[in-house]
């Protein structure tokens, strides 16, 4: 087994890469790492071992690179390089922690849709209100147009995956609407709704509203990639900004509540720890014809490691096979 | 100057809403009130008043009506006998806390829509993470579809809104888009983008992504009718999650935490103000014949009170006639 990992994309590579593949190796005796970037700066980072072996690549896709170009004219930056070692059968899974658009593109163009599917989608496992409870939403931004097809592929998908990685019997498949009734909502998603009664493969229970999304109430929440971007986005941006007032609030209170804001530091720390995305490891993006995640671009070495781990066990679950004997 | 009110819409009907109605006219001494509902009840509730008319209304909409069959069949409900009463020229402006549906469709087809306005259009105010900072979103979910052309008429009615009812010199209107270059997202807002560009009455800047929504950057956040309605309840559902998340967290922690939970007790309870939504009335629904304001269904006295002088605002503003002078 082969993991394919760019070791330049994210805030923090290639240091934070590297050290997150150290703490993977020094835990594990069967997996094969081949690690692309600058040779010297990576070598300098890590120690060899017989599991790891580090390919030289001369360029680097930042975070403004136009994605589809990024694809077509940098062909020896580690994030394509390593796409295109699976393309090739030499990786079995891809890792990278760089520009989202351009890690979507390598996915869809150099590895590839697995035939018949309409589009992939970019999947997130995020925490629910209830402790180590989590649920799988898709399509978080892969497609900006949605069809009735794509969403309908989604709810398979994202069933499967919730069902054979993160074990959930039955997963409870619902989609994200602005109304309960199976009426509400625009045309598409009416049809959608309509669509997924239908399929007997996956335990549909209707619409979920999105002010109840953190309510643990879905295992897997189907939505087009316009409407789930903008919904992840918003729950990022407020996690943020109420926390950012809670400190400001408590900063600026009088003696008594700095004292209590003083005792309850550590908790406020935990808090943040609960929706920190290390445990979570990257989005998948579903569709392609090898496991590809796209980790955070603020990953320290800990949501590394863990995202790691998170292609190890779509390469032995064999889920894209899964997806092929569906589609194909 | 008249306004027409639903004394029996909201979760605290009639309670809540004839205070906030004995608030008011304990200030004002030149609006008069005009309140529909059961006579009886609330006549025990307030003391007369020569500004005050309580008219007899026989039926209730309730939250679980559908909202068109509720205008068809309930025609001596209060929510529909006080849209009547504005259709009849007998009240200036319309306010309801009921079925949010039901008041749309009460706005759109008993007070009507102004000519040549596509579709009308659902918006708040909203606080920033800035202190005594506002912006105003629309649409929050008059329309599930969205075209172009509505959300063109919605940059128009919204910035005139921010200048002439919050006083914002040159209010900076952005579009809610999943990216900030302009030709990110699909091919809606992407064709909005353009045509925003072109209008000259209008300080149109650009892309704004829902992460950074409060983040005082725009005094006018232009968004179809589905994405805004599920990005606002995004909102109040993250917001709800934090705060139940920190109580908890602060709740089961050590002796320590636990005492510092009891002196910063008081300062929570301000940061949930600052999100309260009493200080910003209701919602207004842009592009109908006269001021119509949906309040919050938990609405609390105060907070009807407040919405009340929000209907008086607009009223004295002449903010439908403007709207007029533009599109008819």
């Amino acid at each position: 087994m082969k993991i394919a990992i760019d070791a330049m994309g994210g805030d923090f590579a290639p240091q934070a890469v590297v050290e997150g593949v150290q703490k993977f190796l020094s835990e594990d005796q069967e997996t094969k790492i081949r690690l692309f970037g600058q040779q010297e700066a990576i070598e300098k980072l890590i120690e060899p071992s017989n599991q790891l072996e580090i390919i030289n690549t001369t360029e680097v896709v930042d975070g403004n690179d136009e994605p589809v170009a990024a694809i077509r004219h940098k062909k020896d930056s580690s994030l394509v390089r390593a796409a295109q070692d699976v393309k090739e059968g030499n990786s079995d899974g891809y890792l990278s922690f760089g520009n989202t658009g351009a890690v979507l593109a390598a996915g869809i163009f150099v590895i590839g849709r697995i035939k018949n599917v309409e589009r992939p989608a970019l999947m997130p496992t995020l925490p629910t209100k209830v402790l180590n409870t989590f649920y799988n939403m898709l399509d978080v931004g892969a497609n900006a147009e949605s069809k009735v097809k794509y969403l309908v592929q989604f709810a398979q998908m994202g069933s499967i995956y919730a069902s054979d990685l993160r074990g959930v019997k039955k997963p409870i498949v619902k989609l994200l609407n602005i109304g309960s009734e199976e009426h509400k909502g625009d045309e598409l998603h009416q049809s959608v709704y309509q669509e997924l009664k239908q399929l007997k493969e996956i335990n549909f229970q209707g619409n979920i509203e999105p002010n109840e999304i953190m309510d643990a109430k879905a295992d897997v929440i189907v939505t087009d990639g316009f409407t789930g971007n903008a919904v992840l986005k918003t729950m990022e941006g407020t996690m943020k900004t109420v926390l950012h007032l809670l400190k400001d609030s408590l900063m600026s209170g009088n003696l008594k509540t700095k004292m209590g804001a003083l005792l309850v530091k550590g908790s406020l720390g935990n808090l943040a720890e609960q929706f920190n995305n290390s445990r979570f490891g990257g989005a998948v993006l579903l569709g392609v014809n090898a496991p590809v995640i796209k980790g955070h671009g603020n990953s320290q070495p800990e949501t590394v490691y863990y995202a790691i781990k998170q292609v190890k066990e779509m390469i032995q679950g064999q889920t894209v096979q899964k997806f092929k004997n569906l589609y194909e």
